[in-house]
């Protein structure tokens, strides 16, 4: 059995971010890429939807440009003979700040002859904005059930 | 064939959300089941985990006091033979303010002998604060990248 599409970009992608080597990566992503990172695109413009091989990888330059991933642990994993669903949690650094952040993300993705064609991240957001601002939001309580 | 044991509970599900009929989603959740709604439980008190049958569907309940579900999209699916992710996106009504609220969801699951055993959803929260508290949280740009 050959290894699953995904531990190979999973590899190349960690390497991009942390060793900023694009080299590996960008053999496993096809041209015609559909991917969307869903989030508060104004906090983090590298989050949102991209078309095809180039605007990826500079969404991926530029994850690389603010992030360091000291660890993930896979929580949920899916594998489909082309595809792959997983719910990870992340430690990243801030490069900026030096900060740690935690967050949670839900990856779908899909593959043809080994190379991502589609990409759709799901993070939770709000967690996310609280470590990036460096304090918490003040919310209501909205819930009307006891 | 039988019917893969995500369709069944998601119909039970959203019987129980929309029509506050509890019985059926009560005989396909496992006693011991293993439930992570992840988000800000400060703001929405059915977030968070819930260990065992009981505690899990109180929380359905406080949902279907909270909300109900006007339509939903499955974005992605992958299915396994007792295991299931998705990503969705549903458009839901807030009982108490009669808002629409529209959000992304990432759900990974897993059935023994047709029954939820263990649930873990990631929500695009900040997009769901923001809708919830009916305005938008202002937020500085974070990224060194150009």
């Amino acid at each position: 059995m050959t290894e699953h599409s995904l531990w190979r970009f999973s590899r190349a992608l960690h390497h991009a971010i942390n060793d900023r080597q694009f080299e590996d990566i960008e053999s496993l992503i096809d041209e015609d890429v559909d991917w969307a990172l869903y989030g508060p695109i104004d906090m983090f413009p590298f989050l949102g939807a991209r078309a095809g091989k180039s605007a990826v990888l500079e969404v991926i330059r530029q994850i690389a440009d603010n992030f360091q991933v000291r660890r993930f642990d896979r929580e949920s994993i899916m594998l489909g003979v082309d595809s792959a669903a997983s719910m990870l949690r992340y430690s990243l650094t801030a490069l900026d700040s030096d900060k740690p952040i935690s967050l949670r993300v839900a990856q779908f993705a899909q593959f043809r002859a080994g190379r991502l064609t589609n990409m759709r991240v799901l993070i939770d957001t709000f967690d996310l904005v609280e470590q990036a601002l460096g304090r918490s939001i003040h919310l209501p309580k909205m819930t009307a059930a006891g």
